[in-house]
């Protein structure tokens, strides 16, 4: 292991009922309110009106910003910024799935910054303690978001999604209630499910030594995602189903798998070049790109693929070679996404080659990307064009 | 899974040479520090020399309180609540193990309280929102006192041994060097290790449905500790071995195999007693008494024991019935422990039936005690026979 500091103070209110905890939560941070959401399905579901009487049993002063996009742009979070610097407001409640609330951090680190946010975003700038607070009701299971840092923006004037992370945006709490993400339709149940899964192989593909129970705690979120997730895409109401992966998807990113190891991170930096690109889903690039990536290291450094196939996806290892487990281990994620629905090739999207150029370069923030296996533009063109 | 809330802001400072991280996090607590440590063999390792240097450069006022016992007292508790009220301390650092920082917890929260600590302790008052902020440098794997509220303390007027959580004592800070376990010797290293797997039990015997990724990270954990402990217990200055053993101990009684769940604790309880009326170590009375707590378990409800043995102990399920994999599961447990040299009777302390009636007794902190299979005073005292 590598030395490391964890330090995550969000506290996780889960459970059926827990947005009536708001009102006990927010008022610690103030009584005026950034209230963000996304595309209008919290009304559908009746969680909007929820949380607006929770908040007015409490006397605060509301301003809304809907309509955060899917990909959320760098327009909206400074539509946020000024929303809250023009109004003077004291906190955020992001109530949606992972692009609200990465768009709650990008605003609550820009308001207190002089400059333009994107220094934030892309590194140039770091946020502040004066970054303002955020609380989040979280609609869907994959993110990760609402237990850790991160925060991913694009900038659509460049076709550029960049990321930034800082303890000065956990969330202060986070309402995961199952019931909420029974609305969630297949489609992005599936792409919740290849988004944990992949937050795992990014830290499980690590640079360092000696992380053996990093690892195992990995194997056993992401044996839980493959138990459960079957399960769940044929019975979407399902309370079991939907607690168990809201959970898989909090702790596959909140830090513990990534304890003193230097993580990966390359598929999702393709995937964020593809869908900077392209406005496709995460999920579903990730879905694509993955096993792709997973081949191209395979071909060097076999051997934690085949432990993943060994351990994960219950391979015998008599008589095989690690290039052979590793072949086996793919062939198994390939056959249980799609066995899930996911998509397999870019070309589902409406993708050809003719922009593999202009995703390769924005692939590419250094001469040479991740980390277990270093990527050059060479390979990340090669991962691309596999993936059409 | 059960509604449930985990917050658990503890920073944790992993790695060689971390110790010198203290004139970095200290000075948001104050200047005046009660410094509270064990039997002196932090002197012997010159780690007090290094945290008296450290607490120098940044200019503290420091009040000492050495000697706190390995079965925490009462009396020192008070010792340390007398010092803080009289020197106007503002911060605890504990340096040494479980016992040390159970004691700074105790101390920490009677400060503020105005009627006896004990009240406190047994549940009696609650720990408030003023109890006095607590840092800790810890010497030993095990605990996990580390990274949560608990505290158990004996008093030994009446040899009662009780304890209490709360958030409000979670330390603020905890510095986990692998290099300052170096230092723990065979006996006290085996117990350690007993202790981590226990914790495990405890939660993974829970009473709750539905828990398959609290149940998983629990077995992760403890397969960890399988490969690890035997590698350890012969070497003992293995960084790369202490190190794992060292991050399983925070990590098996932080919360986070506990989410959801209704743990059992019924085998610390019993333990708890015999260390009351018997001074002996937590970790050994542990390894004594929780096969046989497991065998009572394993006669109503072998499901779970079984469940244990298969994907712990790598048991084959073929033709089995729960019933056998159970007690093969008890079996390998058994052997394990036996293996890194834990204590497997009581009579190898000297405790012979005279006083299973008082153990038994001190047992009882209500007419059942337990969760997954709750205990009657006849099954306590039957367990605690079948130990002698």
């Amino acid at each position: 292991m590598e030395n490391f500091e964890f330090h995550n103070p969000t506290k996780i209110l889960f459970g059926k009922g827990q947005v009536s905890n708001l009102k006990k939560e927010i008022p610690a941070y103030g009584k005026r309110i950034l209230l963000l959401y996304g595309g209008g399905s919290i009304k559908k579901i009746g969680l909007y009106d929820k949380v607006i009487s929770e908040l007015k049993e409490i006397g605060t002063h509301i301003i809304e910003l809907g309509g955060v996009e899917p990909n959320p742009r760098l327009t909206t979070v400074n539509q946020g910024i000024s929303l809250i610097r023009e109004n003077q407001l004291d906190f955020i409640l992001a109530v949606g799935g992972g692009s609200v609330i990465d768009c709650a951090k990008a605003i609550a680190a820009g308001v207190p910054y002089d400059g333009d946010v994107w220094d934030i975003v892309t590194g140039k700038a770091k946020a502040s303690s004066n970054s303002v607070p955020i609380g989040t009701v979280i609609t869907i299971a994959g993110t990760g978001s609402e237990m850790n840092g991160n925060s991913v923006i694009t900038n659509w004037e460049t076709n550029t999604k960049a990321f930034f992370n800082s303890n000065h945006v956990l969330p202060r709490f986070s309402i995961l209630d199952p019931e909420i993400t029974f609305s969630v339709p297949l489609d992005q149940t599936i792409y919740g499910t290849v988004d944990i899964m992949a937050h795992i192989f990014e830290q499980y593909f690590h640079a360092s030594s000696n992380a053996p129970l990093q690892e195992k705690i990995g194997e056993a979120i992401l044996r839980t995602v493959i138990e459960t997730a079957p399960k769940l895409v044929n019975d979407l109401n399902n309370y079991e189903y939907r607690e168990v992966m809201l959970l898989n998807g909090t702790l596959a990113l909140n830090g513990l798998t990534g304890m003193g190891v230097s993580p990966d991170w390359a598929t999702h930096l393709i995937e964020h070049a593809v869908s900077a690109v392209h406005d496709i889903p995460h999920g579903g690039g990730i879905a694509i790109i993955a096993p792709h990536w997973m081949e191209h290291v395979a071909a060097t450094r076999p051997e934690k693929v085949a432990q993943l196939g060994v351990r994960v996806f219950d391979l015998d290892r008599t008589g095989k070679t690690d290039a052979q487990l590793a072949a086996e281990a793919i062939q198994s994620l390939r056959k249980f996404w799609t066995s899930i629905g996911a998509p397999t090739k870019l070309s589902d999207y409406g993708i050809d080659d003719k922009e593999i150029e202009l995703m390769t370069e924005r692939s590419m923030l250094a001469d040479q990307i991740g980390n277990y296996v270093p990527l050059t533009k060479e390979d990340v063109r090669k991962i691309l064009r596999n993936s059409l």
